[in-house]
């Protein structure tokens, strides 16, 4: 039961959906920001995004977040969930490109505190070929992730557990995307 | 010098100013998000949500936000700025409403972590008159400040030392709002 009456069935309407559909004013501009973020137009494919939103999202120890993105970066990744459970575990040896290990070291300083990136971070991305654009968005969809995760958790909202929750929401983003909700 | 070329003056766009207009896409949902929440109709005046802005900037040390809200908000509530850094000092024992206070520990929680906002921090701002929606929107503030704040200082962009900056940028934010950014 979350902290507040959210007007919808919590079991149809879990995590952050509940509040979403009860604020819509508020619900808006969030959809938006997660679109632009994990599905315009980018170097980064959505994969990766979401990749670096599982990943933030598992440090604040957000189930809800971190179940739906990991299951939404699983789906639009070839290496699958093995390679989300390995960079959640420890990004420094997942299989993943100089540049993704980079990044994900800017969004996990984020997390912690916007003051942790530092310039040597910030280089060491440069060195990979990461662009300005990917550092920024790397920076942003951390940061919004920590938005997102004390959102759905301090409204005190519903992880379901059954995992064909998070894999039918996956399909649903892939297909319609965020602003469908 | 902020941490990727943002194309822009940053003694003329400082702190988010800069990196909003780097990011037009981003920086459209990241404005109306503080639009509704800060300045939009509600039972909260606009002074109260942005000293709630002001004290979650301040728990995070973000000195561009922390300044800038603060600024905010003693321009816009009657006590000034002496309530500001009564509060930003010490909630507890301010001179705010037992509502304001109620509502304060829960955003004081949101920082820390979604989940330590508990059902007894709810149960008593309930009790001191606190609607649904005025929970759901101090949680909300608390954790997008929690987002803003890391952007700022993650991008590692300039905060003004000149006071002047934010006074005027609180002329502005009362006069236009958020959108006119």
């Amino acid at each position: 039961m979350a902290h507040i009456e959210l007007g919808v069935d919590e079991n149809r309407f879990p995590g952050i959906n509940g509040p979403m559909a009860y604020r819509p004013e508020t619900g808006k501009p969030l959809s938006e920001l997660a679109e632009v973020l994990l599905r315009g137009p980018h170097t980064l494919s959505a994969g990766e995004r979401e990749l670096i939103a599982a990943y933030v999202s598992g440090l604040n120890e957000c189930t809800f977040c971190a179940t739906s993105h990991s299951a939404f970066a699983a789906a639009q990744l070839d290496e699958g969930r093995s390679l989300v459970d390995q960079v959640r575990a420890n990004p420094d040896t997942a299989p993943v490109s100089d540049k993704l290990r980079a990044l994900l070291a800017i969004a996990g300083a984020v997390q912690q505190d916007g003051r942790k990136v530092t310039t040597a971070l910030v280089d060491a991305a440069r060195e990979t070929g990461a662009t300005d654009l990917e550092i920024h968005d790397t920076v942003l969809i951390a940061a919004a992730f920590c938005m997102y995760n004390r959102y759905v958790d301090g409204l005190g909202t519903l992880a379901p557990d059954n995992p064909n929750v998070y894999a039918q929401a996956a399909q649903r983003i892939i297909e319609q995307g965020y602003l469908a909700r």
